[in-house]
């Protein structure tokens, strides 16, 4: 069994805000996220799948089709989006990054073709130094 | 001389556009960046200041004091910020990374103190492959 | 259930070096480590948890917590020091990054909060190619 | 129990070809990567050892051992080569980076001294982008 | 006047030979890189142009413009290539970086729209350690 | 002509501190860099220098040569050293990295030989965010 990892790249803005918190509260929560206009990212989304290798043409899966699914269904909802106004999952959910794996882990897991190897893992890199992954 | 280069991270969002041009306009021009709402960058600003070598500290300049004027005159202003919304001079003007970049390099001028080497350069890094140099 | 990782860095020196060892053995298991006076690198400390997402506020961890934390207790000790000389632990221990590992991990666990998620691993980056993981 | 990660580099071409497949069915599995006269990449293999630290030196184990396993061993097959042509286990097995991280773990499970820690993974990294790993 | 440098990737392979040469020589001259077969590199190619910022639309120029430019008339000739065996250019001339720079910024100075601000540099980045500049 | 830049890494351990200051000052100037026992760094020296592309072989230079010169003359000197207390230049010098690109340089300057192109300019990067170029 091999693991492979592919990275594709979005930006996207987003604030972090709890309506039904205080301002106290959403401050002590979120910091400088909760600036009221929102801030931005370059995100870096891995996808990691985990399959045999074929015998024949010596891969765990057709990296094109991956793309293809990628570009097609999940990277336009987020790349060059605002999180919290574009994106119909943020409307009542806070778009912290935990937030956008588990969306995007749903998105992936409802999209998946039966064809494709085992969907192991999803990495959201936000910045180099605030890493978030999702078995 | 030696150039010494610094470098700062910060976090924005932006939307370009601009109003005079048509929707078809904004679109040729801005392609994905002319999205509504706005997206985000992880920015990283490069500050370079060339001087001589003092002979008995062995510095070009005392970087504990540069790091003092980005962090209390310059990142405030735009770590965590809707570029379009919180800054002022981009009321009227659109915050292309080039405009930052001016925007940037004015303010640097204007706060630059006069015991500090001179200010050679600044480079903006909108992405790993997106940079802007203005000497 | 997430994982987080955080990403901090800090400059230190070290010596690697056995006094029971004979120089010929220090210098077979050391090498150009076992200079007398030290060599030093730039380490990158990644600490991982593992929890999960709040319901309300979407994230594993208030990450300002953790990082004040690491900046409080454990930075401290490690940046801009002499891990052989600064460092009480290194008295009588070799200071690898192996056993650098083991007391970071150590002091974390001594540190950590009850109210903070699992600490899962740490990592540190010695060099770009020496990379050490402790679950 | 401490993993210790150790990266090389290499760079080598390859041609991705199955004899028996049609040209479509090769352009429709390997796309840009069946061109007729193969390219190249700059890979980075990873070797990661799991193991206890040794109580006197506070080691995993000899990196240098494992640097003078690398480069005598494995390193030179690949290094500067061409996967298809230089390469005695591809010339009937198409060289993906998947069928690669299989011959070197078996190159490395042959080779291993029996005093190493266990070779837990290998990872090779064929680009930024396309990453594979085999335990 | 500003600086904006955009990056490409692309892999090849090739061989660096030269016919008139006796063996030794070769050996001499590029050692490893004289492989028969030939071998590959995941190149990253900067362009840099230098122009003012239009003061409407705030950009030196349309990236989308120049990156329909370096894809439809530049890279396609490269990425995932054989240097020596699908450039024309390369039939009698060793596929060095620097010799692949010259032939680029050739190629880009033919194509160059009237209206494009000024080509100032190209750089190719062979790998992290081996970078090449041509004004 | 083109400018072929050469990266070299090596690890060293400094303190800051000059005998003429009082230890305000001292601490002033050089901060946490000034702790009594030192601290280290990974450093990457960057060499860059100019020439015309050879209308055989297509190179600027023969890299191997450059090599041999940086691995004979200069690393050893600085590599896994203590910079203070194993490089006589900075006995009574402070060992910044102002001063150790001027130590190199001149190095590098005494023992360039003369049918090597002319050595444009060196750089160190002392951290990601702190990089000295000297010309």
């Amino acid at each position: 069994m091999i693991r492979l990892t592919r990275a594709y790249t979005f930006s996207a803005s987003h604030r972090l805000h709890v309506a039904e918190y205080s301002e106290e509260r959403n401050d002590a929560v979120f910091g400088k996220c909760n600036n009221p206009y929102g801030h931005g990212h370059n995100y870096i989304l891995e996808v990691t799948v985990t399959g045999s290798v074929d015998s024949q043409d010596g891969r765990v899966m057709n990296v094109a089709k991956l793309d293809d699914l990628l570009r097609n269904e999940i990277l336009p909802r987020y790349d060059h989006r605002n999180l919290n106004l574009d994106v119909a999952g943020f409307a009542t959910v806070v778009p912290t990054t935990e937030n956008l794996a588990v969306e995007i882990r749903r998105s992936l897991d409802d999209a998946w073709p039966s064809d494709f190897p085992r969907l192991e893992r999803i990495r959201i890199r936000e910045t180099d130094r605030n890493i978030f992954d999702l078995n």
